[in-house]
């Protein structure tokens, strides 16, 4: 069974504040001290926030004329679009009033730069630095102060789907457990061997969090997700091991860019 | 709190079982008798072979010139790629040894046929006939048994996400419940007005799901998904509901086809 509880915090979180000392307030608020084998999924926007990654579009002044044309093509601020030139490693396309960018490796809407529970009028909080390295050194403390062997940390967002309504939950970091499960060699039901399957148990974990934290005013930042049937690992997850290499991707021989 | 509990099947379903047997069955050995509120997850091979959707490679004989075409490109059996032309909506490309496919709106490889838990040496289950209709029919017959007034199905299956490693699970099957959350209108924290968000609820189940299904030998193809918050209904759901419009879809602009 596993078994995901969503973790409402005891205030608006506000830049700057220690996200561990946040966290472990959290757990304790709700009496849900972190067992062994669990996993804590944390938004990335109150990650951003801690960071202080919440920027003021009227702040943004230097206007390039290349986001001056995002801009105009698909009907966004020239402001804002010039934050997501800065903050994406490419703009692959658009719709009216959204840019479409990849981040990290990670095919994103507007490099992940979110609006909603960032702020103020006008604020937008960013991507977090290195949310890798957050989870891992997150991950750690919390062993540490509970004293337990086996803990996973997932920072996670939202992005859209291909052909298909609505958002679903990626895991942008990732620390203490395998996040994707390889199943080639191992067997089916009937004894075949399977040839293609990995799965992506992060992501899938990062599902089931994103039922409890919504996307309004829920204030529900964290939720613990118990006995996931996941491996835990000590060693430190590299960001590619979750990234589809463009020879092996179905989707990389029909995209335009 | 969401709680997901696999169902182990007594036995490897076998071809024109009776699908709604076999899952009280399976309910009553687990002593996990459906309540109100919950949503039952059920692979879609198991409903495939219910419906006899078994087919043997060596039977595909009649293989048209688009067949031959599409199998040398990619290197697939040319009665596979027969099969994978019948099947789908649109082959759209492929990598070696596998098509990628729109099948009922879908993105999916090989038009979700698949080799794997479908039975003998070159045996391979095709897409159930009718998913939204088979977990409507399921839908009924299970809040009449249990005398339930909230009740959810989610038909499930596998694919590929673009430029991840890593399948996740995909609803194409709903009943019961509102398998999209529209936050449009809504407020955030600060009480900014949510302008774009929709929520893929069913797809996020279906992932909390797979985690206990798994894709080898675990011969799970059953999950029980209690206090999910969704909004059940009685309503018919349509599959469009959960289909992007093309003019709305970020990637449709990034796309070759």
């Amino acid at each position: 069974m596993v078994e995901a509880i969503g973790l409402k915090a005891s205030h608006i979180i506000k830049p700057g504040e220690n996200l561990f000392e946040v966290l472990c307030e959290t757990f304790e608020l709700h009496l849900q001290i972190p067992q062994e084998r669990s996993i804590i999924v944390i938004a990335e926007t109150v990650v951003s926030t801690t960071q202080n990654r919440i920027i003021k579009l009227s702040d943004i002044t230097n206007i390039t004329p290349n986001a001056v044309q995002w801009s105009s093509e698909f009907e966004v601020e020239p402001a804002f679009a010039q934050l997501v030139l800065q903050e994406s490693d490419e703009i692959i396309g658009g719709i009216p009033g959204m840019l479409f960018t990849v981040k990290s490796g990670i095919l994103i809407a507007n490099a992940g730069i979110d609006q909603s529970n960032a702020g103020g009028e006008g604020e937008y909080s960013l991507w977090p630095v290195d949310p890798f390295g957050v989870a891992e050194d997150l991950c750690k403390k919390i062993k540490e102060k509970y004293q337990l062997n086996e803990f996973g940390v997932i920072i996670s967002d939202s992005r859209v789907q291909p052909l298909r309504r609505g958002i679903v939950g990626v895991a942008i970091g990732v620390a203490g457990f395998k996040p994707v499960d390889d199943c080639r060699g191992r067997c089916d039901l009937f004894g075949h061997e399977m040839k293609w399957t990995t799965r992506a148990l992060a992501d899938q974990i990062t599902d089931v969090a994103h039922l409890l934290m919504g996307e309004c005013d829920e204030q529900t930042p964290f939720v613990l997700v118990k006995d996931a049937p996941v491996s835990f690992t000590s060693q430190k997850i590299s960001p590619d091991t979750m990234l589809m290499s463009r020879d092996q991707d179905l989707f990389s021989r029909i995209f335009k860019f």
